[in-house]
Protein backbone atom coordinates (compact mmCIF):
# COMPACT_ATOMS: atom_id res chain seq x y z
CA UNK A 1 0.00 0.00 0.00
CA UNK A 2 1.00 3.41 -0.92
CA UNK A 3 2.66 4.97 2.28
CA UNK A 4 3.76 8.24 3.19
CA UNK A 5 5.32 10.10 6.36
CA UNK A 6 4.92 13.83 6.54
CA UNK A 7 6.71 15.92 9.12
CA UNK A 8 5.51 19.60 9.62
CA UNK A 9 7.32 22.45 11.03
CA UNK A 10 10.07 19.58 11.93
CA UNK A 11 13.19 21.54 14.19
CA UNK A 12 15.64 19.39 14.57
CA UNK A 13 18.03 18.30 11.50
CA UNK A 14 18.78 15.02 13.34
CA UNK A 15 14.75 13.84 13.73
CA UNK A 16 14.94 14.34 10.06
CA UNK A 17 17.78 11.94 8.96
CA UNK A 18 16.42 9.38 12.05
CA UNK A 19 13.17 9.27 9.88
CA UNK A 20 14.72 8.83 6.69
CA UNK A 21 16.72 5.71 8.80
CA UNK A 22 13.41 4.84 10.51
CA UNK A 23 11.80 4.53 7.31
CA UNK A 24 14.32 2.83 5.35
CA UNK A 25 14.51 -0.37 7.68
CA UNK A 26 10.87 -0.69 7.60
CA UNK A 27 10.90 -0.61 3.81
CA UNK A 28 9.23 2.31 3.33
CA UNK A 29 10.48 5.95 1.22
CA UNK A 30 7.88 8.36 0.51
CA UNK A 31 8.82 11.44 3.33
CA UNK A 32 7.33 14.80 2.53
CA UNK A 33 8.50 17.60 4.69
CA UNK A 34 5.85 20.65 5.03
CA UNK A 35 7.86 23.89 5.94
CA UNK A 36 10.91 22.92 7.73
CA UNK A 37 12.91 24.69 10.50
CA UNK A 38 15.36 24.81 7.72
CA UNK A 39 15.19 24.96 4.22
CA UNK A 40 18.06 23.10 3.28
CA UNK A 41 17.38 20.67 6.23
CA UNK A 42 17.90 17.64 3.59
CA UNK A 43 21.63 18.66 2.98
CA UNK A 44 22.41 18.87 6.70
CA UNK A 45 25.68 17.51 7.95
CA UNK A 46 23.31 16.10 11.07
CA UNK A 47 20.46 14.47 8.86
CA UNK A 48 22.91 12.96 6.51
CA UNK A 49 25.16 11.93 9.58
CA UNK A 50 21.72 10.82 11.92
CA UNK A 51 20.48 8.87 8.11
CA UNK A 52 23.09 6.55 8.27
CA UNK A 53 22.85 5.30 4.71
CA UNK A 54 19.05 6.49 4.26
CA UNK A 55 19.90 8.73 2.02
CA UNK A 56 17.58 7.87 -0.69
CA UNK A 57 15.33 8.78 1.08
CA UNK A 58 16.53 11.92 1.53
CA UNK A 59 17.46 12.38 -2.04
CA UNK A 60 13.36 11.35 -3.06
CA UNK A 61 12.08 13.94 0.02
CA UNK A 62 9.65 16.78 -1.21
CA UNK A 63 9.39 20.12 1.08
CA UNK A 64 6.18 21.88 0.82
CA UNK A 65 5.06 24.91 1.91
CA UNK A 66 1.33 23.49 3.66
CA UNK A 67 0.17 20.14 4.44
CA UNK A 68 -2.34 20.33 1.74
CA UNK A 69 0.18 20.33 -0.63
CA UNK A 70 1.69 16.94 1.34
CA UNK A 71 -1.14 14.95 0.78
CA UNK A 72 -2.12 15.08 -2.56
CA UNK A 73 -3.68 12.14 -3.65
CA UNK A 74 -3.78 10.31 -0.20
CA UNK A 75 -6.76 8.48 1.06
CA UNK A 76 -6.13 7.64 4.60
CA UNK A 77 -4.43 10.12 7.12
CA UNK A 78 -3.64 9.59 10.18
CA UNK A 79 -2.60 12.28 12.43
CA UNK A 80 -0.06 11.48 15.65
CA UNK A 81 -0.60 13.42 18.98
CA UNK A 82 0.26 12.72 22.51
CA UNK A 83 -1.86 14.92 23.95
CA UNK A 84 -5.60 14.13 23.81
CA UNK A 85 -8.11 16.95 22.23
CA UNK A 86 -11.85 16.90 22.79
CA UNK A 87 -12.94 17.52 18.74
CA UNK A 88 -11.60 15.40 16.19
CA UNK A 89 -10.76 11.98 14.77
CA UNK A 90 -11.15 9.09 17.08
CA UNK A 91 -7.67 8.29 19.25
CA UNK A 92 -6.53 5.01 19.03
CA UNK A 93 -3.65 2.90 19.52
CA UNK A 94 -1.52 2.19 16.57
CA UNK A 95 -1.84 -1.64 16.09
CA UNK A 96 -5.35 -1.73 16.96
CA UNK A 97 -6.24 0.76 14.36
CA UNK A 98 -3.85 -0.47 11.57
CA UNK A 99 -4.88 -4.04 12.19
CA UNK A 100 -8.70 -3.30 11.53
CA UNK A 101 -7.56 -0.92 8.51
CA UNK A 102 -5.77 -4.31 6.69
CA UNK A 103 -8.58 -6.78 8.49
CA UNK A 104 -10.05 -9.04 5.04
CA UNK A 105 -13.22 -7.96 6.78
CA UNK A 106 -12.34 -4.51 5.68
CA UNK A 107 -10.91 -5.75 2.79
CA UNK A 108 -14.62 -7.45 1.60
CA UNK A 109 -15.84 -4.37 2.85
CA UNK A 110 -13.90 -2.24 0.46
CA UNK A 111 -13.09 -0.37 3.33
CA UNK A 112 -9.67 -0.84 2.93
CA UNK A 113 -7.82 2.30 2.41
CA UNK A 114 -5.55 2.91 -1.16
CA UNK A 115 -3.33 5.07 0.64
CA UNK A 116 -2.12 6.24 3.98
CA UNK A 117 -0.44 9.03 5.10
CA UNK A 118 1.24 9.17 8.88
CA UNK A 119 1.32 12.90 9.76
CA UNK A 120 3.97 14.07 12.72
CA UNK A 121 4.12 17.77 14.34
CA UNK A 122 6.46 19.87 15.48
CA UNK A 123 8.91 18.68 18.30
CA UNK A 124 7.77 21.33 20.52
CA UNK A 125 4.44 21.90 19.85
CA UNK A 126 3.03 18.69 18.18
CA UNK A 127 0.21 18.96 15.29
CA UNK A 128 -2.30 21.91 15.26
CA UNK A 129 -5.91 21.51 15.50
CA UNK A 130 -7.08 22.33 12.02
CA UNK A 131 -4.32 19.48 10.79
CA UNK A 132 -5.68 16.82 12.99
CA UNK A 133 -9.14 17.56 11.82
CA UNK A 134 -8.35 16.54 8.41
CA UNK A 135 -7.76 13.25 9.47
CA UNK A 136 -9.44 9.67 9.84
CA UNK A 137 -7.67 8.81 12.80
CA UNK A 138 -5.95 10.33 15.50
CA UNK A 139 -2.83 7.46 16.68
CA UNK A 140 -1.47 7.83 20.09
CA UNK A 141 1.41 5.79 21.33
CA UNK A 142 0.35 3.73 24.31
CA UNK A 143 3.15 5.62 26.28
CA UNK A 144 3.59 5.88 30.05
CA UNK A 145 1.63 8.33 31.42
CA UNK A 146 3.67 9.98 33.95
CA UNK A 147 6.34 10.59 30.60
CA UNK A 148 5.06 10.28 27.66
CA UNK A 149 7.49 12.65 25.27
CA UNK A 150 8.73 10.02 22.48
CA UNK A 151 11.44 11.33 20.37
CA UNK A 152 10.28 12.30 17.25
CA UNK A 153 12.48 9.83 15.06
CA UNK A 154 11.43 7.10 17.67
CA UNK A 155 7.51 7.61 16.92
CA UNK A 156 8.09 7.70 13.04
CA UNK A 157 9.92 4.66 13.96
CA UNK A 158 7.39 2.81 16.33
CA UNK A 159 4.33 3.75 13.80
CA UNK A 160 6.52 2.31 10.48
CA UNK A 161 7.44 -0.91 12.44
CA UNK A 162 3.68 -1.65 13.53
CA UNK A 163 2.32 -0.27 10.12
CA UNK A 164 4.84 -2.87 8.03
CA UNK A 165 3.80 -5.93 10.83
CA UNK A 166 0.31 -4.84 9.82
CA UNK A 167 1.24 -4.83 5.88
CA UNK A 168 2.52 -8.61 6.39
CA UNK A 169 6.17 -8.12 7.82
CA UNK A 170 9.60 -8.93 6.49
CA UNK A 171 10.56 -12.27 8.14
CA UNK A 172 13.39 -13.04 10.42
CA UNK A 173 15.83 -14.88 8.77
CA UNK A 174 16.30 -17.76 11.32
CA UNK A 175 19.94 -18.20 11.85
CA UNK A 176 20.37 -21.70 13.34
CA UNK A 177 19.31 -25.02 11.78
CA UNK A 178 16.38 -26.02 13.42
CA UNK A 179 17.56 -29.23 15.64
CA UNK A 180 15.82 -32.41 15.63
CA UNK A 181 14.53 -33.20 19.65
CA UNK A 182 15.19 -36.20 21.07
CA UNK A 183 13.00 -39.17 21.34
CA UNK A 184 11.83 -40.11 24.54
CA UNK A 185 13.65 -43.22 23.98
CA UNK A 186 16.60 -41.59 23.08
CA UNK A 187 16.76 -39.48 26.51
CA UNK A 188 15.76 -42.69 28.60
CA UNK A 189 18.93 -44.50 26.38
CA UNK A 190 21.09 -41.42 27.84
CA UNK A 191 19.56 -41.76 31.47
CA UNK A 192 20.55 -45.25 31.80
CA UNK A 193 24.04 -44.29 30.54
CA UNK A 194 24.36 -41.52 33.24
CA UNK A 195 22.37 -43.87 35.53
CA UNK A 196 25.50 -46.35 35.71
CA UNK A 197 27.60 -43.39 34.72
CA UNK A 198 26.85 -41.52 38.21
CA UNK A 199 27.22 -44.88 40.45
CA UNK A 200 30.74 -45.42 38.59
CA UNK A 201 32.17 -42.18 39.88
CA UNK A 202 30.34 -42.33 43.41
CA UNK A 203 27.77 -39.60 43.09
CA UNK A 204 25.12 -42.25 43.14
CA UNK A 205 24.57 -44.51 45.50
CA UNK A 206 21.80 -47.65 43.91
CA UNK A 207 20.82 -48.48 47.61
CA UNK A 208 19.65 -45.01 48.10
CA UNK A 209 19.32 -43.47 44.79
CA UNK A 210 16.45 -40.50 46.34
CA UNK A 211 15.23 -38.85 43.46
CA UNK A 212 17.91 -37.97 41.56
CA UNK A 213 17.39 -39.66 38.35
CA UNK A 214 13.69 -38.56 37.71
CA UNK A 215 15.18 -35.06 38.55
CA UNK A 216 18.17 -35.19 35.79
CA UNK A 217 14.66 -36.84 33.87
CA UNK A 218 12.76 -33.47 34.20
CA UNK A 219 15.96 -31.49 33.44
CA UNK A 220 16.34 -32.79 30.79
CA UNK A 221 12.88 -32.74 29.79
CA UNK A 222 12.66 -29.22 29.95
CA UNK A 223 15.51 -28.38 27.78
CA UNK A 224 13.85 -30.57 25.21
CA UNK A 225 17.04 -32.40 24.15
CA UNK A 226 18.70 -32.89 20.49
CA UNK A 227 20.36 -35.92 19.04
CA UNK A 228 23.20 -33.88 18.80
CA UNK A 229 23.07 -33.01 22.90
CA UNK A 230 22.16 -36.68 23.83
CA UNK A 231 25.47 -37.85 21.48
CA UNK A 232 27.54 -35.07 23.83
CA UNK A 233 25.77 -36.12 27.43
CA UNK A 234 26.46 -40.00 26.45
CA UNK A 235 30.37 -38.54 25.67
CA UNK A 236 30.10 -37.71 29.15
CA UNK A 237 28.75 -40.48 30.57
CA UNK A 238 31.38 -42.63 29.22
CA UNK A 239 34.16 -40.45 30.24
CA UNK A 240 32.88 -40.64 34.22
CA UNK A 241 32.82 -44.48 33.68
CA UNK A 242 36.10 -44.48 32.34
CA UNK A 243 37.78 -41.86 34.76
CA UNK A 244 36.21 -44.24 37.55
CA UNK A 245 37.53 -47.18 36.37
CA UNK A 246 41.13 -46.12 35.38
CA UNK A 247 43.69 -43.67 37.44
CA UNK A 248 43.15 -40.79 34.73
CA UNK A 249 43.64 -41.65 30.88
CA UNK A 250 46.72 -40.14 29.21
CA UNK A 251 44.66 -38.11 26.94
CA UNK A 252 41.02 -37.04 27.56
CA UNK A 253 37.89 -38.83 26.21
CA UNK A 254 37.30 -37.98 22.27
CA UNK A 255 33.75 -37.13 23.03
CA UNK A 256 34.24 -34.38 25.79
CA UNK A 257 36.25 -33.60 27.98
CA UNK A 258 35.97 -35.42 30.98
CA UNK A 259 36.77 -32.95 34.29
CA UNK A 260 33.22 -34.07 36.24
CA UNK A 261 32.91 -32.39 39.75
CA UNK A 262 33.37 -34.66 42.51
CA UNK A 263 30.07 -35.72 43.58
CA UNK A 264 31.13 -35.65 47.42
CA UNK A 265 30.99 -31.89 47.79
CA UNK A 266 26.78 -31.80 46.06
CA UNK A 267 24.24 -33.11 48.09
CA UNK A 268 20.48 -33.46 46.89
CA UNK A 269 17.81 -31.24 48.20
CA UNK A 270 15.30 -33.67 49.87
CA UNK A 271 13.08 -35.53 47.64
CA UNK A 272 9.39 -33.87 47.73
CA UNK B 1 8.38 -8.53 35.58
CA UNK B 2 11.63 -6.72 36.76
CA UNK B 3 13.23 -6.06 33.11
CA UNK B 4 17.22 -4.65 32.42
CA UNK B 5 18.51 -2.75 29.11
CA UNK B 6 21.96 -3.38 28.58
CA UNK B 7 24.45 -1.71 26.43
CA UNK B 8 27.38 -3.21 25.47
CA UNK B 9 30.26 -1.18 24.36
CA UNK B 10 28.66 1.65 23.20
CA UNK B 11 30.24 4.38 21.11
CA UNK B 12 27.92 7.16 20.74
CA UNK B 13 26.50 9.22 24.02
CA UNK B 14 23.28 10.12 22.14
CA UNK B 15 22.45 6.87 22.23
CA UNK B 16 22.55 6.39 25.48
CA UNK B 17 20.49 9.53 26.30
CA UNK B 18 17.99 8.04 23.29
CA UNK B 19 17.74 4.49 25.29
CA UNK B 20 17.00 6.22 28.54
CA UNK B 21 14.41 8.23 26.68
CA UNK B 22 12.90 5.38 24.91
CA UNK B 23 12.93 3.07 27.63
CA UNK B 24 11.32 5.17 30.21
CA UNK B 25 8.28 6.41 27.99
CA UNK B 26 7.83 2.52 28.27
CA UNK B 27 8.00 2.40 31.83
CA UNK B 28 11.14 1.31 31.77
CA UNK B 29 14.30 2.17 34.61
CA UNK B 30 16.57 0.04 34.99
CA UNK B 31 19.84 0.74 32.27
CA UNK B 32 23.39 -0.82 32.64
CA UNK B 33 26.35 -0.32 30.33
CA UNK B 34 28.66 -2.59 29.96
CA UNK B 35 32.49 -1.09 28.96
CA UNK B 36 31.13 2.32 27.16
CA UNK B 37 33.36 3.82 24.92
CA UNK B 38 33.00 7.59 27.25
CA UNK B 39 33.76 6.54 31.37
CA UNK B 40 31.80 9.72 31.78
CA UNK B 41 28.89 9.00 29.09
CA UNK B 42 26.13 8.91 31.83
CA UNK B 43 26.82 12.99 32.34
CA UNK B 44 27.68 14.27 29.01
CA UNK B 45 26.01 17.08 27.47
CA UNK B 46 24.91 15.01 24.49
CA UNK B 47 23.97 12.04 26.25
CA UNK B 48 21.85 14.62 28.80
CA UNK B 49 20.03 16.47 25.82
CA UNK B 50 18.83 13.53 23.76
CA UNK B 51 17.38 11.81 26.94
CA UNK B 52 15.22 15.03 27.00
CA UNK B 53 13.79 14.23 30.88
CA UNK B 54 14.18 10.71 31.62
CA UNK B 55 17.18 12.09 33.83
CA UNK B 56 16.57 9.51 36.46
CA UNK B 57 17.26 6.50 34.07
CA UNK B 58 20.47 8.08 33.53
CA UNK B 59 21.16 8.83 37.31
CA UNK B 60 20.03 5.09 38.24
CA UNK B 61 21.89 3.45 35.55
CA UNK B 62 25.22 1.58 36.40
CA UNK B 63 28.37 1.11 35.07
CA UNK B 64 30.31 -2.02 34.63
CA UNK B 65 33.32 -3.64 33.60
CA UNK B 66 32.12 -7.06 32.21
CA UNK B 67 28.46 -8.39 30.95
CA UNK B 68 28.57 -10.74 33.67
CA UNK B 69 28.54 -8.03 36.31
CA UNK B 70 25.52 -6.90 34.18
CA UNK B 71 23.68 -9.75 34.22
CA UNK B 72 23.26 -10.37 38.30
CA UNK B 73 19.73 -12.21 39.18
CA UNK B 74 18.06 -12.01 35.67
CA UNK B 75 16.53 -15.36 34.66
CA UNK B 76 16.05 -14.47 30.94
CA UNK B 77 18.39 -13.48 28.20
CA UNK B 78 17.61 -11.99 25.11
CA UNK B 79 20.12 -11.13 22.75
CA UNK B 80 19.46 -8.32 19.86
CA UNK B 81 21.31 -9.21 16.42
CA UNK B 82 20.88 -8.13 12.85
CA UNK B 83 23.01 -10.64 11.58
CA UNK B 84 22.13 -14.51 11.65
CA UNK B 85 24.61 -17.00 13.09
CA UNK B 86 24.98 -20.41 12.08
CA UNK B 87 25.46 -21.62 16.37
CA UNK B 88 23.59 -20.11 19.63
CA UNK B 89 20.09 -19.46 21.05
CA UNK B 90 16.97 -19.53 18.28
CA UNK B 91 16.40 -16.38 16.01
CA UNK B 92 13.13 -14.76 16.99
CA UNK B 93 10.77 -12.50 15.99
CA UNK B 94 10.56 -10.14 19.33
CA UNK B 95 6.56 -9.84 18.79
CA UNK B 96 6.04 -13.39 19.06
CA UNK B 97 8.95 -14.22 21.48
CA UNK B 98 7.20 -12.16 24.22
CA UNK B 99 3.61 -13.68 23.39
CA UNK B 100 5.21 -16.68 23.78
CA UNK B 101 6.81 -15.72 27.30
CA UNK B 102 4.20 -13.99 28.39
CA UNK B 103 1.67 -16.41 27.57
CA UNK B 104 -1.21 -18.10 30.12
CA UNK B 105 0.08 -21.40 28.97
CA UNK B 106 4.04 -20.66 30.02
CA UNK B 107 2.61 -19.25 33.02
CA UNK B 108 0.56 -22.36 34.20
CA UNK B 109 3.73 -24.80 32.97
CA UNK B 110 5.86 -22.67 35.69
CA UNK B 111 7.57 -21.22 32.49
CA UNK B 112 7.37 -17.31 32.91
CA UNK B 113 10.69 -15.83 33.68
CA UNK B 114 10.89 -13.89 36.93
CA UNK B 115 13.15 -11.14 35.14
CA UNK B 116 14.28 -10.05 31.64
CA UNK B 117 17.24 -8.55 30.07
CA UNK B 118 17.76 -7.12 26.64
CA UNK B 119 21.42 -6.94 25.67
CA UNK B 120 22.59 -4.49 22.87
CA UNK B 121 26.18 -4.63 20.88
CA UNK B 122 27.65 -1.28 20.21
CA UNK B 123 26.87 0.26 17.33
CA UNK B 124 29.40 -0.49 14.55
CA UNK B 125 30.23 -4.63 15.43
CA UNK B 126 27.15 -5.53 17.32
CA UNK B 127 27.27 -8.57 20.44
CA UNK B 128 30.03 -10.69 20.18
CA UNK B 129 29.34 -14.46 19.98
CA UNK B 130 30.08 -15.43 23.41
CA UNK B 131 27.58 -13.15 24.65
CA UNK B 132 25.24 -14.31 22.18
CA UNK B 133 25.64 -17.90 23.52
CA UNK B 134 24.63 -16.48 27.14
CA UNK B 135 21.36 -15.91 25.74
CA UNK B 136 17.99 -18.13 25.81
CA UNK B 137 17.34 -15.93 22.68
CA UNK B 138 17.99 -14.10 20.10
CA UNK B 139 16.01 -11.18 18.71
CA UNK B 140 16.11 -9.77 15.55
CA UNK B 141 13.63 -7.12 14.55
CA UNK B 142 11.90 -7.50 11.28
CA UNK B 143 13.17 -5.38 8.46
CA UNK B 144 13.73 -4.79 5.32
CA UNK B 145 16.22 -7.37 3.90
CA UNK B 146 18.25 -4.68 1.80
CA UNK B 147 18.35 -2.23 4.56
CA UNK B 148 18.03 -3.85 8.11
CA UNK B 149 20.57 -1.19 9.81
CA UNK B 150 18.28 0.12 12.80
CA UNK B 151 19.86 3.03 15.28
CA UNK B 152 21.02 1.72 18.66
CA UNK B 153 18.15 3.84 20.27
CA UNK B 154 15.56 2.90 17.76
CA UNK B 155 15.80 -0.69 18.21
CA UNK B 156 15.64 -0.25 21.85
CA UNK B 157 12.65 1.68 21.49
CA UNK B 158 11.06 -1.14 19.58
CA UNK B 159 12.14 -3.79 21.88
CA UNK B 160 10.70 -1.90 24.99
CA UNK B 161 7.48 -0.81 22.83
CA UNK B 162 6.76 -5.01 22.06
CA UNK B 163 7.81 -6.05 25.38
CA UNK B 164 5.36 -3.26 27.31
CA UNK B 165 2.64 -3.93 24.92
CA UNK B 166 3.35 -8.39 25.91
CA UNK B 167 3.47 -7.21 29.45
CA UNK B 168 -0.01 -5.52 28.89
CA UNK B 169 0.65 -2.41 27.84
CA UNK B 170 -0.27 1.46 28.50
CA UNK B 171 -3.75 2.16 27.81
CA UNK B 172 -4.62 4.81 25.19
CA UNK B 173 -6.93 7.70 26.45
CA UNK B 174 -9.52 8.50 24.50
CA UNK B 175 -9.25 12.14 23.93
CA UNK B 176 -12.97 12.75 22.38
CA UNK B 177 -16.10 11.26 23.62
CA UNK B 178 -17.50 8.36 22.01
CA UNK B 179 -20.31 9.73 19.98
CA UNK B 180 -23.64 7.98 20.40
CA UNK B 181 -24.64 6.43 16.45
CA UNK B 182 -27.53 7.67 14.97
CA UNK B 183 -30.52 5.12 14.79
CA UNK B 184 -31.71 4.16 11.41
CA UNK B 185 -35.29 5.67 12.06
CA UNK B 186 -32.98 9.42 13.07
CA UNK B 187 -31.33 9.19 9.12
CA UNK B 188 -34.90 7.58 7.33
CA UNK B 189 -35.94 11.01 8.86
CA UNK B 190 -33.48 13.46 8.18
CA UNK B 191 -33.01 11.61 4.40
CA UNK B 192 -36.67 12.53 3.91
CA UNK B 193 -36.17 15.88 5.16
CA UNK B 194 -33.48 16.32 2.38
CA UNK B 195 -35.38 14.85 -0.36
CA UNK B 196 -38.03 17.70 0.22
CA UNK B 197 -35.52 20.18 0.31
CA UNK B 198 -33.34 18.88 -2.15
CA UNK B 199 -36.51 19.11 -4.93
CA UNK B 200 -37.34 22.58 -3.15
CA UNK B 201 -33.87 23.88 -4.25
CA UNK B 202 -34.07 21.90 -7.51
CA UNK B 203 -31.45 19.76 -7.33
CA UNK B 204 -33.87 16.60 -7.18
CA UNK B 205 -36.30 16.29 -9.92
CA UNK B 206 -39.08 14.07 -8.10
CA UNK B 207 -40.54 12.73 -11.65
CA UNK B 208 -36.90 11.41 -12.27
CA UNK B 209 -35.36 10.77 -9.09
CA UNK B 210 -32.66 8.29 -10.61
CA UNK B 211 -30.61 6.96 -7.62
CA UNK B 212 -29.99 10.27 -6.14
CA UNK B 213 -31.40 9.42 -2.44
CA UNK B 214 -30.28 6.02 -1.77
CA UNK B 215 -27.03 7.16 -3.15
CA UNK B 216 -27.17 9.72 -0.07
CA UNK B 217 -28.63 7.22 2.19
CA UNK B 218 -25.17 4.96 1.52
CA UNK B 219 -22.90 7.58 2.04
CA UNK B 220 -24.17 9.02 5.06
CA UNK B 221 -24.62 4.43 6.22
CA UNK B 222 -20.83 4.67 5.32
CA UNK B 223 -20.19 7.65 7.33
CA UNK B 224 -21.76 6.44 10.65
CA UNK B 225 -23.85 9.53 11.74
CA UNK B 226 -23.98 10.64 15.72
CA UNK B 227 -27.29 11.92 16.75
CA UNK B 228 -25.78 15.48 16.88
CA UNK B 229 -24.66 15.34 12.97
CA UNK B 230 -28.27 14.66 11.98
CA UNK B 231 -29.22 17.75 13.60
CA UNK B 232 -26.94 19.40 11.82
CA UNK B 233 -27.70 17.94 8.58
CA UNK B 234 -31.33 18.56 9.70
CA UNK B 235 -30.44 22.11 9.30
CA UNK B 236 -28.97 22.39 6.43
CA UNK B 237 -32.26 20.90 4.91
CA UNK B 238 -34.27 23.31 6.73
CA UNK B 239 -32.11 26.36 5.60
CA UNK B 240 -31.88 24.85 1.74
CA UNK B 241 -36.13 25.18 1.57
CA UNK B 242 -36.05 28.24 3.47
CA UNK B 243 -33.64 29.90 0.59
CA UNK B 244 -35.74 27.74 -1.98
CA UNK B 245 -38.69 29.49 -0.78
CA UNK B 246 -37.62 33.75 -0.11
CA UNK B 247 -35.08 36.02 -1.73
CA UNK B 248 -32.40 34.77 0.58
CA UNK B 249 -33.44 35.88 4.44
CA UNK B 250 -32.03 38.77 5.70
CA UNK B 251 -29.21 36.60 8.09
CA UNK B 252 -28.59 32.96 7.89
CA UNK B 253 -30.63 30.39 9.24
CA UNK B 254 -29.83 29.89 12.69
CA UNK B 255 -29.15 26.07 12.45
CA UNK B 256 -26.09 26.16 9.90
CA UNK B 257 -25.17 28.68 7.28
CA UNK B 258 -27.36 27.68 3.94
CA UNK B 259 -24.75 28.12 1.06
CA UNK B 260 -26.07 24.95 -0.75
CA UNK B 261 -24.31 24.59 -4.25
CA UNK B 262 -26.90 25.24 -7.35
CA UNK B 263 -27.93 22.20 -8.58
CA UNK B 264 -28.22 22.72 -11.85
CA UNK B 265 -23.97 22.67 -12.65
CA UNK B 266 -24.23 18.95 -10.63
CA UNK B 267 -24.35 16.02 -12.66
CA UNK B 268 -25.63 12.38 -11.31
CA UNK B 269 -23.46 9.96 -12.44
CA UNK B 270 -25.56 7.21 -14.41
CA UNK B 271 -27.90 5.00 -11.91
CA UNK B 272 -26.16 1.51 -11.93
Amino acid sequence: MKTRFVLINTSHAGNVGGTARAMKVMGFSDLVLVAPRWANVLRREETIQRASGALDVLNNARVVETVEEALDGVTHLCATAMTPRDFGPPTVAPRAHFAALTSPANQTAGQRPESVAFLFGSERFGMQNEDVYRCHACLSIPTDPKFGSLNLAAAVQLIAYDWREALGGFTVQAATQTARHAGADEVAGMLRHWEQSLADIGFLDPQAPKKLMPRLNQLFNRAQLSSEEIHILRGVAKAMSQAAAQTRPPAPAAQAPASPASGASLTLPPAS
